[in-house]
């Protein structure tokens, strides 16, 4: 880096990961450039740092090319919820697999280290449990949700061919549920779902039998194995995939306690205890997963990392940020 | 289409199903225009009718958009051997999707027919036997042969995607293992691997034990589903589909007559008997599917369709081809 500070830029970065990430790379001193179409990301996830000179907000939609010199670049961009990226399936596709060819052009032309945010979508609705990154998936290509798996699983095939084929240092993570202050209150993900219901003194809404499990990670600790991960020399990530048979660098980020989505409900109610809210079950939605749950046997090895926030303990700070959330509204 | 004569654009028209469908197409008097950038398609496919006023070539990328007014749409751009897809990883999938958005794109403006020739390779190395329309595939995001596979499937995820958010009508098939003239002679496949071996008098390589099966399609029968296809009005084709609770056209064609790959080496030698070529093995190239078979039982409802043309009728036309091909080179 010369002596220069370092250069990020993240993709994304209106949103609620790509925000929170932006908000610790300042505080360690980097110059941050957040590239966000705020489609699903808000200007008030920024608010608070457009007028520091290390900080740039650049409105643009990463299906076009974008140019820069970064040290680092951080690709978030992507609409993740269904209610969202159902919303435009095709434009959806495109922020998935363009914005990353155009990330990817950028890095190769500048040298850029990449950050790839994939999904456990990838997997799909697994017939392996818990998924370790060896696993292929079962995704339907033509269904109302493959514009963002397929787009994502695309995303991941083009990280792995310019590394292949450029030596680009790439570093993928399928990222599995993640929760925490700035995530979008309507984005009908389900932590997010039933704190603004409970809050709102609604009803809090289940689909299906609420028996299908799935894992919860705190925000902080998903940005603690980010940051880990990056730090890594280029030849020690290389040989440590090599020793696991794998040639192209990809770690499950995520939380393997599992909660059913209807524990999920009962802990936010007992955390909000006078919201008079009751559980209501609604049909579950079509390709819907039915469980889904990390193996992060690699990410422990090689970032000596784990998650270490408990629902229990991160579900009360989300509550906070969304009571704020809802009084300034 | 008021009284002019129908207008027909095939990408990738210089190819081996491109270009056999290209000169049906003529020969029912069509106007037909090809694109192709000649990486594994060849002027000499298209050769004859250069001169021909109803025909015109393009060359062209369809990784960069492309325009003008026609009634139907063939996509058929793509490397689809191995030895040629994996040479440029990052073109191959680059044409996959962008050639199939600029298709999409182009069909959209245009108000043209689209028909999309996907792959059995969508399938990957499937854990279902015979496949189904259905099942969903078994393909690895990362591996060697993902740029093809991740490819195509995002194609057809875009295709799904244009038909529900636009109402374009595109028709999809999933091609299965398909041979006869014209076929590139070092595409690396395995029945013009045979029959060049064999007609050079060089041994014949079997990867693996040789007792991976394959089906085999002609290429005759190929066009005659296509065409069927083509020819079917929108509402009747989504009447079926919704029959079979599926809201996105998409046909396995292929030849469900297995062979193992021993066999066809053995058959082909059988219809050569004086090239002195002996059966060689070696080692099977990574994520090489062990078995993939179509089932055909949706394009016979639909189509009245099923291959006619068995692999000993087949084989000696192409072998024919290569003949003249090898005494003219």
């Amino acid at each position: 880096m010369n002596g220069l500070t370092k250069k990020c830029l993240i993709t994304g970065g209106a949103g609620f990961i790509g925000s929170q990430l932006a908000r610790r790379l300042l505080a360690q001193g980097c110059e941050v450039t957040v590239i966000d179409n705020l489609f699903t990301g808000s200007k008030s996830n920024i608010y608070d740092w457009l007028d520091n000179p290390r900080f740039t907000f650049l409105m643009h939609d990463v299906t076009q090319p974008f140019w820069g010199q970064f040290d680092e670049i951080y690709n978030l961009a992507c609409p993740a919820s269904p209610i969202h990226y159902q919303r435009n399936p095709v434009e959806t596709i495109k922020v998935s697999f363009l914005g990353m060819m155009n990330t990817l052009e950028l890095a190769l032309k500048t040298k850029a280290k990449v950050f790839h945010t994939s999904t456990s979508e990838v997997y799909g609705d697994p017939d392996v449990h818990p998924q370790p990154e060896s696993y292929w998936g079962h995704v339907n290509t033509i269904g109302i949700r493959s514009c963002y798996d397929e787009g994502k699983r695309a995303a991941e095939t083009l990280c792995a061919d310019y590394i292949r084929e450029y030596g680009v240092d790439v570093r993928m993570i399928r990222i599995f549920n993640t929760y925490g202050p700035h995530m979008h209150p309507h984005d009908g993900r389900v932590v997010s779902n039933f704190i603004v219901q409970a809050l709102q003194g609604k009803d809090i809404t289940l689909y299906g039998d609420g028996n299908q499990s799935r894992s919860f990670q705190f925000v902080d600790d998903l940005l603690d194995a980010i940051q880990k991960y990056m730090q890594i020399p280029q030849n020690e990530l290389k040989d440590f995939f090599k020793k696991h048979n794998m040639d192209i660098p990809v770690l499950n980020i995520g939380n393997p306690d599992e909660f059913t989505i209807k524990e999920l409900a009962e802990i936010t109610l007992e955390l909000l205890p006078n919201t008079g809210s009751k559980l209501v079950y609604e049909p579950l939605p079509k390709d819907d997963p039915k469980r889904r749950r990390p193996d992060i046997t690699l990410a422990k090895e090689l970032l000596g990392w784990a998650p270490r926030i408990k629902l229990r303990e991160g579900l009360p700070k989300t509550i906070e940020y969304f009571k704020k959330l809802l009084e300034n509204n």
